[in-house]
């Protein structure tokens, strides 16, 4: 079980939302444009159902938002219902309490190179080592990973406690995992017993083509922990988010919740807010603004940093740039949020990125990452061109 | 800093909420029929701020939400500006957030013995020892703390890492510390420079007489961490919460956050329900109606139970009652739940009731807690009488 490490997490977080003044491609902040309107579902938690929303809930959530919940991940092809969903602060959360509930201080876990940068400091503050394993176009390298495992075990050393992915529009990279590859990485894992922690909040921001099955979905050994959360669904600022899981493991992670339960009267607005049909709706306005907001940025970085080599993704908030060598997007980036952008340079989403670290000279210092989310379509444009003259400034 | 321990937290906490089968007078649940309007203030919260209550927030909580419980805190005597204060997720994950902060495993802590029974697996599963001090009327024992500091020292043992109290309207107990007392323990504390944890969420719910100063008031060296809640001051399925610190404490705080922010559109309701005037009248409503059910509680004990003695509370929402010697209310309070009224057993509120523990044999048995909050007053009359036959039948 867990134990908590002997630092602060610094968190790079999102750190400019989008101002009058600084143009920000660096967070993952929603587009305030399409926020849905909750006042009838509040006006409704905070009356027809006042006395269960403002009273202490069950550690596990409110019954109605864990039966919603698991008849979405059905709807997504997952055997589960809601005795398989325990309901949490948000996705940050839920990483925090699996791994409260899987590891212990200087285990090992698999992340892919790059990987959600808001994971590393979280991972990290468990004292966890990370196993890193690049992605190709198909997703996670499962052939690497079986590799390293098996390298692993003549080196003599424990197995790691979990596989950590974002297999849908992956952040930062918005590569989608293939199907074969799923499979194999699920058939790797269940062979060896390692967890495999599946984070897919974009899932549903898919603008074009289909998508493929979840890992839960395919998950036949109950090996799989879904991360769900409502900040893309409805918004982040509610703070709401869930593990899915095998039953037993949603009864040891309710007894590791400390917090009193997770607001019972936010879980009834999204409850009451999905009893009126808001979701389908919602999800079509976040595609539809962030479908556009993707085809600005494309454009504009094809227009105006030609040299930045990219895959475009299918959905999702980023796209993932590789500059030629020699760039150094750490300078670029610092440069650049002088200039009034404010993109982040790649070496932020490299778990071995520790200046500790002996992997820390091998860490490419040339990529980046935009996230097209946040801001306006105009303000894309003219961010991508802030980024591209501080570029050509440095030539 | 923080290590996180190697086993579930069993949380007690609030197991039987009041319902049709069974009078809960284990929980700290809130009175429902005072729960507060906030329809209005999250209406504005959900149109005029929509797009800040919506977004991610910022770790250390909105800035108007910092800058009112800074105001609140000044009022109530202490030298603190909003640079003081973090929003949590409730006071539960503010103690987490301090343990994080400040412990490591193996570290001591000095509770009470009695304490406030959901601390314990919180400080335990930071893997904490306990060093448990006696209360008497006044509140905590600060001359058998002294000794037991100065015997540690003797013994080569190292200081705890922080004092935790309760010392207005302790839980369970009830006991308001004394002023000479809290400046007692804040000049021991001081001269070894051991943090204390205020943790005080009854403070307003006083029924009659005036409040003695708070200890992050009387601290001049900055070694009290306040900790704040909503819960009793508007609703406890707000879950928000506050540490109030030194302001480089606050920072480092913020770090350990891994939560994404506490939920700014929470927040916002609640700063909205304080600028419509809303905090007095419903602290008036809330004093009124506990008042009202201590009054009926202590009427009924003394009536059916007159062998269980306790001191009065003058506010809070607990009675706290010593059976005679030879009843085990471990027994009491199983057989009174069969008969249809839930009390709490003493012993889980005593930080060395562990298995494991040699201290286990110690622990006094003929202690329980009835907390008087949730239940309505006609409920707490049969609750009580149900108690005082299931205790008849056992002799």
């Amino acid at each position: 079980m867990q134990t908590l490490a002997r630092r602060a997490m610094r968190l790079p977080g999102p750190l400019h939302p989008d101002s009058a003044d600084a143009i920000s491609l660096d967070s993952g902040y929603a587009f305030p444009e399409i926020f849905p309107d909750l006042t009838r579902a509040a006006a409704r938690a905070l009356t027809v159902f006042r006395s269960e929303s403002l009273q202490y809930g069950s550690p596990y959530g409110l019954r109605p938002m864990r039966e919603w919940i698991a008849q979405y991940m059905r709807d997504d092809g997952a055997a589960v219902t809601a005795e398989n969903v325990i309901v949490v602060n948000g996705a940050k959360h839920g990483l925090e309490l699996i791994c409260r509930l899987l590891v212990d201080d200087g285990d090992a876990v698999v992340v892919t190179g790059p990987t959600y940068f808001t994971a590393i400091p979280i991972l990290r503050s468990f004292g966890l080592t990370f196993i890193e394993v690049p992605q190709d176009e198909e997703g996670l390298d499962v052939v690497m990973l079986a590799k390293r495992l098996a390298q692993r075990e003549r080196d003599r050393l424990p197995a790691p406690k979990f596989i950590y992915d974002v297999p849908d529009f992956h952040n930062p990279s918005g590569i989608t995992m293939s199907l074969r590859r799923r499979q194999a990485l699920l058939a790797l894992a269940t062979s060896r017993s390692i967890p495999i922690v599946e984070d897919s909040p974009y899932r549903r921001l898919r603008f074009e083509g289909s998508s493929e099955p979840s890992l839960k979905s395919l998950d036949r050994s109950g090996i799989v922990f879904a991360l769900g959360t409502f900040s893309k669904l409805i918004a982040p600022g509610l703070r709401i988010g869930w593990i899915c899981a095998e039953a037993d493991s949603i009864v040891r992670i309710a007894q590791l919740k400390s917090d009193g339960g997770t607001a019972p009267m936010t879980q009834r607005i999204i409850v009451e807010f999905f009893a009126d049909g808001g979701l389908e709706p919602q999800i079509a306005r976040a595609r539809a603004a962030y479908g556009e907001h993707r085809d600005r940025m494309i454009e504009a970085v094809r227009r105006d940093l030609p040299s930045a080599v990219f895959t475009p993704p299918h959905g999702g908030y980023y796209l993932w740039l590789r500059f030629p060598d020699g760039i150094d997007t750490g300078v670029l980036a610092e440069r650049a949020f002088e200039a009034g952008v404010s993109p982040i340079a790649g070496n932020a989403f490299f778990a071995a990125d520790d200046p500790s670290s002996a992997r820390a000279q091998g860490i490419p210092s040339h990529y980046m990452r935009l996230a097209y989310s946040n801001a306006t379509p105009d303000r894309i444009d003219r961010g991508v061109k802030l980024l591209a003259d501080t570029l050509r400034s440095m030539e």
